[in-house]
């Protein structure tokens, strides 16, 4: 059966959609109630194993997902439900959808404690919290999860099968499209930092009369903000992911499918292509321009464009080996320092010796 | 007519009150519904223009706002209105406000839905909007807006005409003065991070009695967390505006007027004068004295006092011209940590070399 | 007196606890109303006194804490009392605690406008204020203050006598120990970042199907996030501080009474372990392993395991002196480049020269 997937593989009754599951032995009616990291398997459990896993011999209760390759026939038991996974990622991806309760936090229906205008317009089979408020003209489309406490601010627009968790804000005027995450905390369509300088030095705000546009199935991380354009849109292509605490300042464009992990911040107007991959606490300078299918290395700063695909680090942006051999080099610049001292000293000495030995 | 401004220039039926603006062509009874960036410029719309747009020839009813000495002659049809603006930031200060429609999300009044405590004092005025909680002893002045789910803590006081966005917090006895702006989900009046270490290592917390005080018109930018004084008080001079994600600790003093980019974030008891600039992300340790009238670049750490006016960068900090030269080497430091092992190499090969010629 | 602490030392009637204060003079019946900075004296305050403080002449009722070893001789006059402590983190610690009147941020009660799940299980005199939201299944042990607006999600434990401040909020399924303290707009239990990429460049997401579990006794700034585990839980150990602005991802263990200063983040399934210290802004990559007694400098990045207890800066990180000389020397970077330029320079003339003299 080795590379064939069978299709009615399921766990808890929930079938396997995607390819990439093999039933190896024991009953495909064996149920789990958690799925627990690989130390921790006891009866009723699920658990991921890798080639190198011993399973322990105690629980004889459970279902155990092998790697490809594992050497799991002696440790098969009565009981034990095995089957094989060929990627770790995607199949953590299907199997824990199984057993995700956090929908416990979204209780059904429109929570009676939550603050809906009446002009707002509801769809079929939306969920909001109690101490949720939904402002006047504000959109939720069929299927829309509101957590306890976030605001939709007027004339917002939440896509279908959206979920904004508790304490979030969708601003004014602002858009997300289908199947978007908005973790807890986020602030979506807060102003742009634009002011106008006095002669005087004082600061005059500029209005930001703009919006935020998020394309479909983008997750926004818990304390994330994405400020409004001041005119036009700050726009987030679809399937974009931010972690947590990310800043993407006015007017900004991100194109589909990038991924930004923790404390990435873009200032004002600057752009991003697709596919494009941030590690940590990345800056970008404003205006500046990043093509697509882009690799950045943790904590580096832009400041240029950045115009061939490809995998850089550093401040200064450097291509990835160049950018790592320099941070790496650091640690030398003390030695570097007095090398250079003791070259100058012997150099000016040796000069006078050979001068010497010239006359 | 050149440089002369005239006062009566409107747009919408809102004067425009400050000079720096003056009347082309067409009619000001013109009205716009919208400001666009000038590629979507369309009909009953409002464009800023600068020296090198075309007009494109199709929107034959809007207005239209030139950089001083745009050849907008060629440009001029019926149903345009064009104005001629001498600077971009303050034209649109002004003109965005005209059209600025996010009071939308603080409805007139005090929402039923708010939580206000008795005791609170309420200026004429003042909005309250769903789900925001108003404690004991709280005061409101005159025009406040509060946004949804906002809570203004026991004995805090906002000033006259300040705005405080959807879920931001101002803590206990802490003090905005007027025209305050305060964005979504940030908080005022967090606790000083203060410990006392006992001998087993164990931390023991320092209660923070102190308050946070703002001056007038200041901004502060969604989740940006201002921290209460120990004792005493965290200060923010008139005109101050914070972006999004930074961070005053315990104790710290800002001058009026100083801007700070994202990320910005000083330690404890630290102290920066008046028209101070810093760019994203710069860090401050705590208890550095920073001067007026510094500017700093983007990601810097200042670890030492700033005594004289003028522009900074880098870690360590140094003289912009400076910081900027270093920041560009360090592409170079790999290359120079290999001349630097060729020339000792050559050097002791040459100073043998030398020895055997002086045999 | 010298040494031996005086158990029936009170201030206001509160006897204060730990050894560490002696009476000097005046009587022990004088009250304070509120404690101020030195330069702030008046007459019913408090203030702390340090070996060079000297007293003004004015106010004439009121509490001096004197460092032990000051020269409070001369100053002693009638109506003030004098004490003298022996460290001042400890005497503030216990001092101010008298004087914190934040709890008024916290009223008695449950608030008729929070919104409680009747499947909630609350404890004896629990606070909960306007505008929170306890759903199904949560524990609010005894004593348990939860503020304005704060959010404590389905099957959430509250540990008995912890504090969660306004605008908070505990994710489905989090553990709080006793005596913790969450600063306002914190998210405990937000998901952590993980996802699977699909041969199209799409990101799948992983449920994070785990939890977070914090000790006794921790502090958790506001803003800051702490991520649920994909599998089991992210674990945060007693005693550990965390200020304003930081980011514990999905998996990371903490190890006891460690303290993390604003903007510190970990990337997932890293352990840090007990009684470190982390500068501000400081960074983690996955998967390190950080022992025990380590203590980390301001904006250090940490991309391999520390093993040894020490004390470490930078990116590369390096041992502290190290590391602060390589921050030191990056000043000489650029005079470094050309000093190297020279030498080669002069390093092929000489060369020349001395080819020349052995002709």
């Amino acid at each position: 059966m080795q590379g064939i997937s069978v299709p009615t593989v399921s766990i808890n009754g929930h079938q396997l959609l995607q390819m990439g599951f093999r039933h190896l032995t024991g009953s495909l009616e064996t149920k789990a109630l958690e799925v627990v990291p690989p130390h921790q398997f006891k009866n009723d459990s699920l658990v991921f194993l890798d080639l190198r896993t011993k399973l322990p011999p105690s629980p004889d209760r459970g279902i155990c997902l092998w790697a490809k390759g594992s050497n799991w026939r002696e440790f098969r038991r009565e009981g034990l439900l095995f089957l094989e996974y060929d990627h770790l990622k995607p199949a953590m991806a299907q199997v824990l959808s199984v057993f995700d309760r956090k929908s416990m936090a979204f209780p059904e229906g429109l929570s009676p404690r939550a603050h809906i205008d009446p002009t707002a317009k509801i769809g079929r089979l939306v969920r909001v919290g109690a101490g949720a408020v939904i402002q006047a003209g504000a959109v939720l489309e069929e299927e829309v999860h509101i957590g306890a406490g976030a605001v939709i601010e007027a004339e917002a627009i939440v896509g279908r099968g959206s979920i904004v968790h508790a304490k979030s804000v969708i601003g004014w005027n602002c858009r997300l499209g289908e199947r978007c995450m908005i973790h807890s905390g986020a602030v979506i369509g807060s102003d742009g930092f634009g002011f106008a300088q006095g002669p005087d030095g004082t600061s005059y705000k500029i209005p930001q009369v703009g919006n935020v546009v998020l394309g479909h199935g983008v997750e926004v991380g818990a304390l994330t903000t994405i400020d409004r354009a001041t005119l036009g849109s700050t726009v987030i292509g679809d399937g974009c992911k931010f972690d947590n605490h990310c800043h993407v300042a006015h007017n900004c464009t991100i194109g589909p499918h990038s991924v930004f992990a923790a404390g990435f911040k873009i200032s004002g107007s600057s752009r991003v292509g697709s596919h494009c991959l941030f590690a940590g606490e990345v800056v970008v300078t404003d205006h500046v321009h990043i093509t697509d299918r882009v690799t950045i290395g943790g904590r580096s700063a832009i400041t240029n464009d950045v115009t061939k695909p490809g995998a850089y680090t550093g401040y200064p942006l450097q291509p990835l080996r160049d950018g790592l051999k320099t941070i790496a080099n650091l640690r030398e610049l003390t030695r570097l320092r007095k090398d250079v001292a003791t070259l100058s000293k012997l150099f000016k000495l040796g000069n006078r010796l050979h001068k010497g030995s010239e006359q």
